[in-house]
């Protein structure tokens, strides 16, 4: 291949800002030199922010998220019986999918390589639910989390300072630049970490509605097409799920809270929407990695497996390999408990015709259960308990929801918040569709 | 005025970033808190970028300009007989007008406080045309800059660090975050430092060609057309003419070189192209500060100042009271001098088609005239005497340029971009229009 001179970065700047597509070459040097720090921080805001107004095109996404994946090391796994996969969410508030799906799919002999990320604003993050089990280590070494995948066939682990340190670097100055929210950004910063970790097909869930990431059902569309088609490119097989993240997902937020409830599910108690997802996502998955010819096989496999009680027995035994307590299973009381509980009721009888998820999302914030900066410390014991959906009939003082707090004045602050969360109306509500799309590997 | 809570700077990123007006404490605040160190480059960078997409209202570029000029200093004459009047130029290539131009129009009686820059990239800088004469003192403080526009008429300086730091700060950045062209960051940055320097009037020379900074003389239309109405804002009047800079101006580029010229102008020796702006710009200096009822008699004025020599007593005077010898006047080898000459000869008979300003700007640069950056050490006796212009008829072997140098492998460097330079055609060429339009405060 022709060796270029090496890019100069104020050129790149002025190409993309001026819509003419980078090269590989130009790609590469701008990922790397940033990694290595002799890119400046001004500049890269200033490219990310000419990104965001003049996009990249399929070649420009490729590289980019090639050159990403490259910054550090990328997990292979020797051949096994059946292909590696994962599943990422683009994130919402109670949105706690991760932990029984990955333990249903690894049940039923599935690889699950996952990695996953810290809740931050007004959404929660699997390491934060999962760090909330007792001795519970999600910090694993390469070396650890391949060979927990070898043994158990899953491993929960976060992103190490060797995997995709670009991202890293990168996705911490976009949010502070108002550059998140860039269709090739999210695409390379979500694709390159997924291929890094090892996985050969994926699941993603694009949430939609005021929760999410992505407020707007048509721009989720547009990310979950661009992830679907970008992965595909990798030869690499996926698919995408459009869901609904307009009001918190399952009934409970809150780290030790959300536990409950996976385990919950995983003993066949979970709630309507919580298992719809882990059902249809765990069918695909099983479907990609080869353990079954179809999806309506795939969905059995992992109802069985709840009710089996396999799934259970799986998350037990990965509790235990990852150094936490699996006696959590059986005993909520060993989970970290709020010490005062506060109950918000119906103010009107009626339909509950909203409870919006970025508002329950930010007073779970509020009262200690989510982070408003990287540094801030979250309480693992606090949460909400929602006993009501969208669409469910209610009479005056119905309890809605349980605040389970350990410090009244971030509690009134949470409340503040709630009460604006939950609109009544006297006509019939329906309850929104929660798989919105699927958009298949075509 | 109703006191809005501060501005969250990641919000302001965001409504400029979706095209929403910042509003007048929004801008204040942006500007004033990046001035003080509280907002970090990378997250202003981004900013600049959505600006440079998302352009500015004439509100904002008002506000924007009130802001930068109100971060130091602003200088205000007591009433004088004319209003003080200035001259800005967008930056160009043997650009040495504001120098004679200065000294005629104080001759004529208007008041010159004249600030301005230094050469970086391929355009010069008065300030260090002027720091060739032996002495020469352009680091003013504000009470010197101002006594000395009262005594004489005139004063001949730098911008200081209490005159508009915020513009300062802001122009260092955009330089490095290809966030230099875009007219309201543009007009802002001219603007305020003008308007805080004491001039009551401007004029505005957009230059427009390869060596300009705007290439394109619809885009500088549009830059002149900007100045002119936002000085209207600020009920200062002010004439902004777009003119060539495909070519160099007059017949020298070079620190030592332009300054010679300069003195021939005075002398009643300028060459054309430069004798005709000094003309027409002088006019309307002279118009607007009231020294002159209209234009035709400003010019007689201006012509008058050259014959009758006032206008050269005049430079003689400032170069004294700025420290420098003004006996640099009558003998030109107090100037540094180049050691060696090199003449580039016309490789064919024909007419000069092109004499590309930016390739000779460049030349200049690598021959030590200009700056690389801001760091960089120039030589002020290095540069070209431009010996032919576009549409002058040439045989083979005419001179058409003297290469004046003290460093040979220096010299090579340059004589490269100047044999680029230069394209000679067959045909008559017509010579460019040196003034493409004049834009008047209606």
């Amino acid at each position: 291949m022709k060796k270029t001179k090496p890019a100069n970065l104020l050129d790149l700047i002025a190409k993309k800002k001026n819509g003419i597509p980078l090269t590989l070459n130009e790609i590469n040097s701008l990922v790397s030199d940033y990694t290595l720090g002799i890119i400046p921080d001004y500049q890269m805001a200033s490219f990310l922010m000419a990104v965001y107004f003049r996009g990249m095109d399929d070649i420009e996404i490729l590289d980019y998220t090639k050159a990403l994946m490259n910054s550090g090391d990328v997990i292979k796994f020797s051949k096994m019986k059946y292909r590696p996969v994962d599943k990422h969410s683009t994130g919402g508030v109670g949105d706690k999918v991760s932990i029984p799906l990955a333990a249903l799919v690894a049940a039923c002999g599935a690889p699950v390589p996952m990695i996953s990320g810290r809740g931050l604003g007004h959404t929660g993050g699997t390491l934060d639910k999962l760090e909330s089990i007792p001795g519970f280590n999600v910090n694993l070494s390469m070396e650890e989390f391949k060979s927990l995948v070898v043994r158990y066939g899953l491993a929960l682990g976060g992103q190490t300072s060797t995997l995709v340190p670009a991202d890293k670097k990168i996705y911490a100055l976009r949010d502070v630049t108002e550059t998140v929210d860039s269709i090739p950004l999210i695409v390379g910063s979500i694709l390159s970490k997924k291929l890094a970790e090892g996985a050969q097909s994926f699941v993603f869930d694009v949430k939609a509605g005021s929760g999410a990431f992505m407020k707007d059902e048509h721009q989720a569309t547009v990310l979950a097409k661009a992830l679907v088609s970008m992965t595909k490119q990798f030869k690499k097989k996926s698919v995408a799920l459009v869901t609904d993240m307009s009001q918190p997902l399952g009934n409970t937020i809150g780290n030790s809270l959300e536990i409950i409830e996976s385990i919950e599910l995983l003993k066949g108690n979970g709630p309507d929407d919580t298992l719809e997802l882990v059902v249809i996502m765990g069918a695909y998955m099983l479907l990609m990695s080869g353990v079954v010819k179809n999806r309506i096989e795939g969905e059995r496999k992992i109802i069985k497996s709840i009710q089996d009680k396999t799934g259970l027995m799986k998350f037990g035994e990965i509790i235990k390999a990852q150094k936490g307590n699996p006696v959590v299973i059986d005993d909520y009381d060993l989970l970290p408990q709020a010490k005062y509980k506060k109950v918000l009721k119906a103010s009107q009888s009626g339909y509950i015709e909203k409870i919006d998820a970025l508002d329950v999302g930010l007073a779970s914030v509020y009262l200690g259960a989510g982070r408003e900066s990287l540094e801030s410390i979250i309480d693992p014991a606090v949460g909400f308990w929602v006993h009501k959906k969208v669409g469910d009939k209610v009479t005056a003082n119905t309890p809605i929801i349980t605040i389970c707090y350990n410090d009244k004045s971030k509690m009134e602050k949470a409340l503040i918040d709630l009460k604006k969360a939950i609109i009544f109306s006297d006509k019939v509500i329906d309850s929104p569709q929660l798989i919105k799309s699927v958009i298949e590997d075509a």
